[in-house]
C-alpha cells in the first residue's frame, strides 16, 4: 500500500510548479489531450511532458491512450487528500485560537465582577 | 507586493517535506522555541534549523528572537491561501461532474418519454 507521508510529499511537490498547477486547473473543467493541454504554455514538448510525468506520478492526474492520442484527466481524491491535510491544519489552529479567545473572554469577566 | 503564483509555489514546496509539514502540525497547537520543534526529529541542528529556513521564507511560519531564544509560530494566512487554491479546483470540478450527471439524467428521463 502506498505510504500516505510519501503521497502527501509527491502531491505537494508537484503542486509547487505554476505551470503544473495550470494543468490541473485545466484538467478541473473536462479530460484534455496532451497536445490541446501543451498549447498554451511557451516551452517545448519534452519539458511539458516532464511536468505532466511529475503530475501522474504524483497521483493527481491519470492519462490514458487511445490510439495515437494520450488523454489526460484530474485524479480528485489525490487532490482532496492534500486539501484534508491543510484544513486539518487550519481546524487545529482554530481551535487553539478559540481556546486562546475563551479564556481571555473569562479573566475579562472575573475581573470585571471584582471591580464590582 | 509579493506575486501570488511564486507565493504558492514557495509554500507548496515547503510542504512536501514531512518534517516541515511536522513542524507546521506542531505549531498549530502553539508557538514553539526552535530548541523543542528540533527534539522529536533525528537530525543535527544545521539540517533542522534549514528545514525551518524554508518554512520562514514560504510566510507558512515567521519566527522572533527574545534573548538568546528563537520562537516559531505558524503564519495561517499562508496556510489558508494553499487550502483555498486546492478547495477551488475541486469545486470546478465538482461543478462539471454536477453538470454531467444533470445532462445523463435528462438524457434518461427523454429516452423514458420516448418508451412510454
Amino acid at each position: 500500500m502506498e505510504n500516505y507521508k510519501t503521497s502527501l510529499d509527491a502531491a505537494f511537490h508537484a503542486l509547487s510548479d505554476p505551470t503544473r498547477r495550470a494543468v490541473i486547473n485545466r484538467l478541473t473543467k473536462s479530460p484534455a489531450p496532451v497536445k490541446e493541454l501543451a498549447k498554451p504554455f511557451d516551452m517545448g514538448l519534452p519539458a511539458f511532458l516532464k511536468h505532466l510525468r511529475v503530475l501522474e506520478e504524483s497521483g493527481l492526474i491519470a492519462t490514458e491512450k487511445t490510439g495515437r492520442t494520450r488523454t489526460c484527466q484530474v485524479k480528485i481524491g489525490r487532490l482532496a487528500e492534500a486539501e484534508s491535510w491543510l484544513c486539518e491544519q487550519r481546524a487545529l489552529w482554530q481551535a487553539r485560537t478559540d481556546r486562546l479567545a475563551d479564556y481571555v473572554e473569562t479573566q475579562m469577566s472575573r475581573d470585571t465582577e471584582n471591580d464590582g
